[in-house]
């Protein structure tokens, strides 16, 4: 739950002044999100999202984030387009954080995700990959293989008391992906955090993805590798191959995987888990059970995980 | 912060179909109110809001404050219009909870309360007394006077934790209260908890009044005297005289208070500080310190409290 920040009145509407936007008719916390605060700003001339940036973005990614989503969005890709200000820029501060103004964007997460979800999410997906291809700026992905053992050391303490055993089963799992990450597969922009909190349908069709916050460089097949993790397990923790079949499917009909990128998939998805893994389990161990911020099961990531290495081919993921 | 309860696509799906309002564009959940959980709407035809009503309202008092809305718009006051569906019938279930659309009204609560916003507050209190003159429902104000005693004593074990001599000073205060409290003030349908987060102000106009969840039937004057302690004490926990004249001098233009309602009106600010401080008090104690739901500080109305009890007359109140 989110909204961190309180904004005044009088300091929305100082705010404001910078933008050809109208005047502010409603402005309302969104309790969606954790890491940043956001507002659902209605004015004279329509409906906007006010996004104040909390701590745990880092302002210096800014730039690469909202000059993304103007890039994507100039590409005819559905997401959060910022507004600029009448000075050009499209970051400012507001109530002493940085804060942006973005176009609202239609439509609904699916809470419960059907397969008729998971053609759409790759297909979209794939055009984010082709879209981002000429973008100029560049962000390291801080989450990839070489921030996980911090993680794990960070979370070693605790671990075994969230699951017995789990302190050896990471040891070994990260070895094993330290020695064999592929290094040299096609990368590019990637979203990294392609949940179905993420991605927008209105009438059965995807009318948007958001949350650009965990974007990055890295190989674009661990992208798709997060979605399988993100779109194909049911409630139960099985994994459902109709679901990754269709989007692996619609994602190819937009950008056909290579070889390489199909043999490394399960290795991939292996990694994708454990990176979700490995900061849900930070989060529970750092995070008092009864904090404002509610934490989120690392073992379903564990049982997703298991999953993976269990894979021996691409036919076990509908291919 | 709200959002207790999360509403799936389909069943929301389900729920609009039962009215004319278009189809669903967008619905996020809103991070304001604890009572209950609200999202706002927005579909083909326009924006609404949604309420989904948790735990804390008791579903035998809906028919009242929702028909207490229908009867206030239809006599002109800026509030949420309950939505009806095609069956003509304003509450419904939707993901297993008591749920109702309303309108959705156009402004923002003020931050930072000004004397500019206190006239128009006493105005439409005034407004808001006259309108439910010929309100039908009846529903009994279970937080005055008589509700004070039992709130009082579950909190009694902890109070004195929370302020060295605490118990005395409440135990005082009630006792007083009781004995005086008046009977024969003119009644009618009161708000009775017109916070600055629930008055809306659009270009320094007030624009709507929300929340009618604590509406009840009690003396007219004792919500003026809810309203005295709601805005016109400063953050140091002062009272602003100067806010109090402009919210009585309005509310007198709109319905003049008669001599007894004057004369009571220190008392009825004292019971209303006490209210206040006894339910903060109530959660303080019976919240844990770190739990999801923020606790007010209950020794902000032992402030406003003692200012009323020190007040030998209504010149201390700027008239």
């Amino acid at each position: 739950m989110a909204v961190y920040t309180e904004v005044s009145d009088a300091e929305l509407e100082a705010f404001l002044v910078e933008y050809d936007i109208g005047e502010a008719d409603a402005f309302k916390g969104i309790a969606e999100g954790v890491e940043n605060s956001n507002y659902l700003l209605t004015t004279t001339k329509g409906q906007y999202m006010v996004t104040l940036y909390e701590k745990r973005v880092d302002p210096k990614d800014l730039p690469f984030f909202l000059g993304l989503m103007d890039h994507l969005a100039d590409r005819g890709i559905n997401c959060p387009r910022p507004i600029h200000g009448r000075d050009g820029k499209a970051l400012r501060r507001l109530a002493g954080k940085p804060a942006a103004i973005t176009s609202f964007l239609h439509g609904m997460w699916p809470r419960r995700i059907a397969v008729k979800h998971c053609g759409p999410v790759g297909a979209a997906l794939a055009g984010l990959h082709l879209a981002g291809q000429d973008f100029k700026l560049k962000r390291p992905n801080a989450l990839s293989v070489a921030g996980w053992r911090p993680l794990f050391d960070g979370s070693r303490a605790g671990a075994d008391d969230v699951a017995r055993g789990l302190v050896r089963e990471l040891q070994a799992e990260l070895d094993d992906l330290e020695a064999h990450w592929p290094k040299a597969l096609p990368a590019g922009v990637i979203h990294a955090d392609l949940f179905n909190d993420n991605v927008f349908f209105l009438h059965d069709k995807l009318s948007g993805l958001i949350d650009f916050y965990f974007a990055c460089n890295d190989s674009l097949a661990y992208d798709v590798a997060i979605c399988l993790n993100a779109w194909c397990f049911e409630p139960d923790r099985s994994f459902n191959a109709t679901k990754a079949r269709a989007l692996l499917q619609a994602y190819e009909k937009v950008r056909p995987l290579e070889a390489a990128e199909r043999q490394a998939l399960p290795l991939l998805a292996r990694g994708a888990a454990l990176r979700f893994l490995l900061t849900r389990l930070y989060d529970w161990i750092h995070t008092p059970a009864n904090a404002l911020v509610k934490r989120k099961d690392p073992l379903e990531f564990l049982a997703y995980l298991r999953f993976h290495r269990s894979a021996s081919s691409l036919t076990e993921y509908g291919l």
